[in-house]
């Protein structure tokens, strides 16, 4: 499947904003891993299918957790992580995509796991730092992927914790996992 | 036992700093169960052992954490969490302490554990409080505590995760779920 093909694909999903989003994250994905030296077209594939299931019902996501037997703490947790396994699955499924680095990659890109593969950090960076993310620290993740894909993912989970907990809000444990796997 | 008997119990295991420590934990415990209806001599008891165990060797923690079939993810993390759980079982098995109130209050109050008793609740605040505590954000949880202790406890979990994150340091899984438990 070429670019312009998994575009078309992944493009009836999604929102318009959603979609830039999309191209942004590629763009992005496609650069590191030509620094970083892994595979450009598995990199630019994950990153074209990452938000696949973003707009799925959340019924619909919901029974896929349960009947795939993904794991259950997911649905003690905001729906929002869901996309992401829930993706990594459909993609499987609706487009046929068979390639096990490429579905983990869609699959670990919310919340990450300890060890994760250079694809896997190249897709969730990606996704935090493209040209369209504005929040604040984002231009700190920028400059630091240019050096360490390590510290700009470290940046990253440090990131969504901080901002979580001044917001109150749950932390998943696997973003702790992650986190942890990364200092200790 | 009284609180004479059992400062004079625990002095033998301290230095003079941390049994100064314990006799500030143990003012402040008997004071929030004063004002939260707590059973005042538990709070006492629980406050003056709490930090039983935490000049006990690592080797011999290490030693009780497995024989005694502790949770094994206590030897991932750092050693100091482990005179907690530790002081637990030799306040038990040493100074003859059977109520298992008192005893879980020791166990959880370095990283507590999703719905925590009040009493658990108390020691875990009162440690982070006592007047001799004088880092950063403490006195908002001081305040805290005059009104909600669920409150206080939030500041005191939110603090730590967010100090260990701009060190780097690792976060003990359940201090996550502790902190998930309150907010949500």
């Amino acid at each position: 499947m070429n670019r312009k093909e998994a575009l078309e694909i992944v493009k009836e999903q999604l929102n318009e904003a959603r979609y830039t989003h999309t191209v942004g994250v590629m763009e992005t994905a496609i650069k590191l891993a030509e620094k970083y030296g892994e595979d450009v077209k598995k990199a630019e594939l994950a990153a074209i299918f990452h938000d696949y299931a973003k707009f799925r019902p959340k019924d619909e996501m919901k029974e896929i957790i349960i009947e795939q037997n993904m794991s259950k703490d997911l649905l003690e947790h905001h729906h929002s992580l869901w996309h992401a396994p829930v993706g990594a699955y459909l993609v499987q499924k609706e487009v046929g995509i068979e390639d096990e680095a490429v579905l983990r990659a869609i699959e670990y890109h919310t919340y990450g796991r300890p060890n994760m593969t250079m694809l896997e950090k190249i897709v969730y960076v990606a996704d935090y730092i493209e040209p369209g993310r504005s929040f604040p620290g984002v231009e700190e993740v920028r400059q630091s992927a240019e050096n360490s894909l390590d510290e700009a993912l470290f940046l990253c989970l440090r990131n969504t914790i901080v901002f979580l907990i001044g917001r109150k809000q749950p932390i998943y444990p696997m973003t702790i996992n992650t986190y942890n796997s990364l200092v200790q």
